[in-house]
């Protein structure tokens, strides 16, 4: 079965991407069409979604699902006009908060509405050029302004994991690759002793470290299995002796590695 | 007046955190106290949310208010002895979804669940190694890869817009820094010309790219505000000279600078 789904925003469009993906990947069953419009914040771009979402039904013979977060009266009402069936976000919840809160909201008095920071903006911009000054092991004499350290063997998902916490949550986090030197004195080196209580560990089942390496370097005796095999093994055994706490990567994307991490090293995420 | 707000889940939190901070973005009037919790996937941990929530009920003296995707039917019912008030996201939009798709969701099964990608996973991740290896200009030879070039003066907000386009959408997106002498000969250098459909310029206000400078290098020719309007000035020349695309990012989140180019480059995201 097949059926279209609109995310439709007057803004980015994040928040009804977001928890319109939530809802639908519970159904399992139906295979979706996805379609972001952010930006539609004028009657004249609604009626031409209408278009859009009209042509959508009648090629799938099915309604498709509309997640929208519009603000403007105006232009929800042209929306309704469409054949798709409504998951009116915003419609749905302000309602009841606005009577529990005892406040009106902005939302009826049809202010548009920004995206919400997790954090200052200046943070998180910061955040990013450190995780990136910071990245593989470049330089280690700034960390102590680190508020976590990623280690583990080249390649197991240390760089996107630190930019994510840092563009999303303003966190600042460095990243160490872990080298066979090390693992074979199963010692943490110098730079990383120091700052031991900021350390986290990533780890990786070795046939999928093996395919990532192999698209860097084929046929290496860095991308060999053995290599792997060796490799993370001996880290995960420097993570024990050390007491270094750790998560394997293998299965996670990397919004659950991030948050697993912050939530097991207690990293309050700094939520504005 | 204060509030406490907790965003629940069994999982990261992400999408009960991005839909809660929009409807709360629409009280301005009053102060929340926000608190992400993920991983609520027992009943045990449910029953510490219960002790954390009816505190601040009595810290408060009013309701927190409580943001819940938890899947599992016995944890929310946990939850639900708190003193919140209950937005249960989930239960609110899937029983009509399930109507209308005509297919039981996993969720009426109690499959737990988990974040949705925009894309797949290895594309994100060679996204964000290509927005490292050709970020500040350092290459300039892998550009036959890139989805996009975003061009523009130093510090005005290229890089963190290229790894957010990165992480979240896969996009392979590189960024090379105008100087002085791209300014003075209003010309564009060499590698970008035969990429030009690819490039999409950011501007900034100068104060704003002063304040920022200013914290690098302070007191430098660098971060005068003379230099940093020159600068501004030629570059917004430059692009309307070449007629390449371009915004001004003072005033809007890496979410939404992002949202604006691929939009205005007609670039879809790749949603899965």
């Amino acid at each position: 079965m097949k059926r279209t789904a609109f995310f439709i925003s007057d803004g980015t469009g994040i928040t009804a991407e977001t928890l319109g993906q939530s809802l639908l990947a519970q159904f399992e069953n139906i295979q979706f069409s996805k379609l972001l419009r952010p930006y539609v914040d004028t009657v004249e771009k609604a009626r031409d979604m209408v278009q859009q979402i009209n042509a959508a039904a009648e090629k799938d013979a099915a309604r498709p699902i509309i997640f929208d977060t519009v603000v403007n009266d105006e232009i929800r009402r042209e929306l309704a006009k469409s054949q798709g069936y409504m998951i009116d976000i915003f419609s749905t919840f302000l309602a009841p908060l606005e009577q529990e809160l005892g406040d009106g909201s902005s939302y009826s008095v049809g202010k548009t509405h920004s995206i919400q920071h997790n954090t200052h903006y200046k943070d998180r911009i910061d955040a990013v050029h450190y995780a990136m000054d910071n990245d593989d092991g470049a330089r280690t004499h700034h960390y102590a302004q680190a508020d976590i350290i990623l280690v583990g063997v080249s390649r197991c998902g240390k760089t996107p994991s630190c930019l994510y916490m840092a563009l999303q949550y303003g966190i600042r986090a460095a990243n160490y690759p872990l080298t066979e030197d090390d693992m074979e004195r199963l010692q943490l080196p110098k730079a990383l002793k120091e700052h031991k209580h900021k350390l986290f560990g990533l780890t990786i089942d070795p046939d999928r470290l093996q395919g990532i390496r192999n698209e860097r370097r084929p046929n290496s005796r860095y991308s060999s299995f053995a290599q792997c095999e060796f490799e993370v093994r001996e880290v995960e055994n420097l993570f024990r002796k050390e007491n270094i706490p750790y998560i394997n990567s293998t299965h996670f994307s990397v919004e659950e590695i991030s948050a697993k991490i912050l939530m097991q090293m207690g990293i309050e995420r700094r939520l504005k």
